[in-house]
């Protein structure tokens, strides 16, 4: 029974928020111990870079939190393990002297989901029985220097590697953009991409008090 | 005016196919010229992975066609036209011991669609001027044996690099898959992911017949 209004886009598995506790800075973290389901509160930051054809490429360091729902693990087993993720909100503020301020938040027409699982392709260099993590991601750049409001149509794919506890906090991360992922104007999502995403690289952070969610 | 339903999920800029020409085997391609609009009935080959989590991976080949119809270049000049494309249709065939026989189409749900310009990160080794091809697929994996068809909630992304004529005829490309890319029973859409492709290499064939386009 959700009062929020149904997305019209689902990436993956919807998680419930039903009885599921929010979990602020001064939670404990365990290295490869499937926790029971709670909500993340969690710092981020992120550098991405975006192209404006005939225009050029910007590079924004941005800062923000994140909000993740996290189901019940499918194994008390860390190895055998799946965690389901929603991306409930998310507010990253940047700033460029070209593009101006930019925030980032949910594009609320999309659910974005994730997942963390051992991944089929273990490679060399991750701890034993690490885990991959993925979100599927539908954004908005507010841009009101530009007087442009940004929208991702195809999702942005953020991904962590050699995930030893959950949440991956602390650990580096990457948008899986090859090339360039396309842009548009929220009021003209019919028509050509306005810019692009070409690079994104991000840090999760650790968990962060309500204060500084209500500062970003 | 379209007759047929919209879909729910657009990963792009549609495109119209009203009033487009359907180009057939015979047709010829001219490098380095952004061609006049047209549908594109070409052969496509595949070589897919999907894993099922405590089943086992499992390497398919597959062998079909699409209809890609093409939008008017945004100029006439090669190295700023800018091309967007729409899958309209396709249809490839693969058999496997373990899986059966497997039939990708196009998901209804979702609008498939793609672009070709000039990337903003030229490769070494790519010719002068040479374009990227990228799109975002939604399909159904349809596995009789297995009782399912299965379906991606994220898009499938589809890139061909050093693209050199339009259509990129004969060219090698990638589904650009981190890892993997979760696959949901068409039944169970909302619940976790069943299996997962983890691998896909494909080749974009030429102009082919109605009658081979029949024949798939």
């Amino acid at each position: 029974m959700t009062t929020t209004p149904q997305p019209a886009t689902v990436y993956g598995r919807p998680v419930t928020t039903e009885g599921v506790p929010n979990l602020y800075e001064g939670t404990s973290v365990t290295q490869w111990v499937p926790p029971i389901p709670g909500i993340d509160n969690l710092g981020i930051s992120s550098i991405d870079t975006f192209a404006v054809p005939g225009v050029g490429e910007y590079t924004v360091p941005f800062d923000g939190f994140v909000r993740v729902v996290r189901s019940e693990p499918t194994s008390k087993e860390w190895v055998n393990a799946e965690v389901y993720t929603n991306l409930i909100e998310m507010k990253m503020v940047g700033e460029s002297e070209e593009l101006g301020r930019i925030t980032v938040t949910l594009n609320p027409e999309c659910l974005s989901t994730g997942q963390i699982r051992t991944p089929f392709d273990p490679y060399a260099g991750e701890g034993p029985s690490a885990k991959a993590c993925r979100m599927a991601v539908g954004a908005i750049f507010d841009m009101p220097k530009l007087g442009m409001k940004l929208i991702n149509k195809e999702p942005i794919i953020l991904t962590i590697d050699d995930v030893r506890s959950i949440p991956p906090a602390g650990s580096p991360g990457k948008g899986q953009i090859y090339r360039m992922l396309p842009l548009h104007d929220s009021r003209h999502l019919e028509d050509s991409p306005v810019a692009y995403v070409t690079s994104l690289r991000f840090t999760m952070g650790g968990y962060i008090t309500a204060e500084k969610i209500a500062a970003v």
